[in-house]
């Protein structure tokens, strides 16, 4: 068994409101960045996986998107597995 | 000017508390995903930029987070930008 660290990435689904992104986009707005066309607001998450290969790991994480990480009608997720090297993200 | 697709990954600190993280953690454990040792909790952010260069986005994002995006004192961040390719993500 290896350490993997696992990025989960989740993202509001294309065409749904998203009220963060929406007030982000505003303040960046009233600070002058007028070069700010969209802008859209998800989660990070990094999870320590104990797992055989990184695809295992990679596995595990989606089992776990799907079951709670993510809300699978507003939300998409992206995955990257990589071994363990001791640095904290 | 070109459109930039810019990926901001707004973390908190090692060894900063994170709560959202240990409650993720703590409801994987009630699973049963006992391979899972930590958990933190981060933003990822998702700008489209108008900007000269892949640089140029960059930077901007980059004063952005120092003055918006991320807390300097409790939260690191990462960016990346490509070129949009109209692919939503």
């Amino acid at each position: 068994m290896s350490r993997f660290k696992v990025e989960v990435l989740v993202t509001p689904r294309p065409g749904l409101l998203d009220p963060q992104g929406k007030a982000i986009h505003h303040a960046l707005s009233s600070l002058g960045y007028d070069a700010v066309e969209d802008v859209r607001v998800g989660k990070a998450i990094y999870l320590e996986v104990a797992a055989a290969t990184p695809e295992d790991a990679r596995e595990r994480a989606e089992e776990m998107c799907r079951k709670l990480l993510a809300n699978p009608v507003t939300e998409d997720f992206r995955i990257t597995a990589a071994e363990a090297d001791g640095a904290a993200p």
